[in-house]
């Protein structure tokens, strides 16, 4: 007899953290991810913005879970499922699976505007932010060699759509990298012709946290320089700019950080799904009708009370938890566990260098003591022990010199860029 | 009166330390690459075969240059140069200068066969080691879900063209990471699958080196389990393998690393060429017939008894600095210096972990202090104070535990190989 077979859908926070819950369990542990290593999302608008290296903010998953010996890992892309046959497709063959955890994540919306995926890309890869890392340096080489002051202009503006975390830490991250480590290393531009325009449909910026804490936030980016548009909906978005409902901006660097989608999960499985896509799932984390079958993380949609749980790295981990234990009590036969409850530990979001907000349970904190907190807690979850210290040291360098080691522009994307770059007054 | 321009048309070891030799000198320098960083290129393998991430090994121009005042960096693809009206061409503007250093390097060479370079990659920028590092990664991948013993047999076998010491060095460093580092996080392939064949077309390896050494070299590769081929000269490469005179080897990762061809200079400047492409100069490292133009490293052919000086960093170094001494002298109007020399330091290779090959004047080194010495000379030159501690942890922490950090695939490329991928046997 072989061992029964859990088939695990993403290697993100929920997807490894079920898995890693499973280790010695009396099951065959097999995870699929299209890409090979975990990321730590949540410091992924540092590699954007050049602050942190890939390598820094990425594990092999295999190297993870290397040492688990129930566990397999294969690198493919799931295609579809058919939760009859209890089935996984990939690309050219299938699996089948006895218990089935879904955490394939969320990707961006544009709000049925597709086409503006080309001009304003978002965050969720490694090569989304290798891709903005390119457009924001190529920008800054532009400029350096344009002669029209007009195109000048547009190329040192730089947008971003949406005020979340995701948003204010890029916005931030861009003003400090325009005003401090650029600047000293060009000729013709001066740190005061950088623009970044931090664009927000909503009221407030950090529409997450409580409203004192977005008041602190919105200062904090007006002191960095940042132009933070409230209530402002994006109407268009090209090559040449951004059109919000009663202006235009005119700038060569889009960047996206407002809606999110869920994963296809719900297509796949042809279940109840809410408005940004997300699988409708049982108090226990199941798919309606499948006990065998978890959706969990940004594919899920569950309300505990006080509205959908948010798309969180914590939450996304405690429901990988919660399943692996399901499963286990499965495996022996044994009732299920008691309904999934989430265990708010608080939120953080930084802004720029010294700043941060942060709220644990009624606790609210600003300033200086959240950005410690905040860079305290994002050293300490990063996975391996070897990552933290490059972190650490590359973070206590950055802050010393205000350098960014991972200025680097690779890719094919560059050379797509390339022939039209330098245009040299001649002597 | 504005200032007499240099233009340095490359920023690699050669261009760089001409560019830093003239700091302080009246004169405007202007340094053209056509991408943002330097590379420390002799530790490129280490970037393909995942011990070492791209920021360790290259910074960005603009952060090197950037504290010297009469220096500006140009990001641009150079398409010609007319030495006549002084005229240096980018894709869209022209740049006029009064002192040219031509420090353009080499590319791959494939001896007329164009069509290899597809299934052959070789190493000669970031980009490339990111295309090497994904084929390695992905043909263990690929392997790991493989079911018929054939094709994985083919998906596991690495087949390096070319045993100098970047061949040696990335084949000592692949049988390294297929027998330690990956055997234990795969299931379904055991680390003697792996196998690594080294093919050269000469009578030994690394024929740079003494006999004495090369023998070494041989002997240490084949302890690592590397399969050295002498005498054999490709004949053919394609998708499925490599065709040498006598035999056929089927493999998926085919890697390139036998011969280079010089950049256009040549082609630019119409000077006379050798048969690798460098421009032949003048004993003062110039163009004939033109003081102004200096050609330096890779690009150039210079006999100073002993043959054409090798395409070494030391000799850039040496003749870049050279350069700058020339142009400064010129930029006063004294005499030129005396003819170019060459100060032989030595010559290093590492083989693998402890295994490496030195030779200095008449010393000749084999083993861990050849190793000691090779780790730490590599060190201590790479570029930026960071790098050398980032780059220090990193091997420590690699020698202490066998593991490979960064072991990342990314990239457009990974995606045009995905569809192929999972092959998974139905439980």
């Amino acid at each position: 007899m072989t061992a029964p077979r859990v088939v695990i859908i993403g290697a993100g926070f929920g997807g490894l953290s079920a898995a890693k819950a499973l280790a010695g369990a009396p099951a065959e542990v097999v995870v699929i991810d299209r890409s090979n290593h975990h990321l730590f999302q949540p410091l992924l608008y540092q590699v954007a913005t050049a602050g942190l290296a890939p390598t820094q903010i990425a594990s092999p998953i295999r190297s993870i879970l290397g040492p688990q010996a129930n566990a397999r890992v294969v690198l493919g892309e799931v295609t579809g499922v058919d939760v009859d046959s209890r089935t996984v497709s990939l690309a050219d063959r299938s699996l089948v699976y006895d218990h089935l955890i879904i955490a394939t994540g969320a990707a961006h919306s544009y709000f049925g505007h597709d086409g503006w995926a080309q001009v304003a890309p978002g965050l969720k890869s490694l090569d989304d932010a290798l891709d903005m890392r390119r457009r924001i340096l190529l920008a800054f080489e532009r400029a350096e060699v344009e002669p029209d002051p007009a195109e000048r202009e547009r190329l040192l503006t730089f947008v971003i759509i949406g005020a979340g975390p995701t948003g204010v830490e890029l916005a931030g991250a861009i003003a400090e990298l325009a005003r401090r480590a650029l600047a000293r290393d060009f000729r013709a531009i001066r740190r005061s012709m950088a623009k970044v325009e931090l664009v927000e449909a909503g009221p407030r910026v950090l529409p997450s946290f409580p409203a004192p804490l977005s008041a602190y936030a919105h200062r904090t980016l007006t002191r960095l320089g940042v132009d933070v548009r409230l209530g402002k909906a994006v109407s268009g978005c090209d090559a040449d700019g951004v059109t919000l409902s009663d202006e235009r901006i005119a700038a060569r660097t889009i960047l996206w950080a407002a809606g999110v989608l869920a994963s296809p999960a719900a297509a796949w499985t042809q279940a109840e799904a809410d408005r940004a896509g997300r699988v409708v799932v049982t108090p226990r984390l199941t798919l309606q009708g499948h006990d065998e079958v978890f959706v969990i993380g940004d594919a899920a949609h569950i309300d505990t009370g006080g509205g959908p749980l948010p798309g969180l790295a914590p939450v996304a981990k405690q429901q990988g938890a919660y399943a692996a234990a399901a499963i286990r009590r499965r495996l022996v036969g044994a009732e299920p566990p008691p309904r999934f409850r989430y265990r708010n530990a608080g939120s953080l979001a930084t802004i720029g260098r010294q700043a941060a907000v942060v709220t644990i349970g009624r606790l609210r904190l600003t300033g200086v003591l959240a950005w410690v907190l905040w860079s305290v807690t994002h050293i300490y979850f990063l996975i391996g022990f070897r990552n933290r210290i490059a972190v650490t040291l590359d973070w206590a360098w950055a802050y010393a010199t205000f350098e960014r080691g991972a200025r680097l522009i690779t890719g094919a994307g560059s050379a797509t860029i390339r022939p039209q770059l330098p245009r040299l007054t001649a002597k």
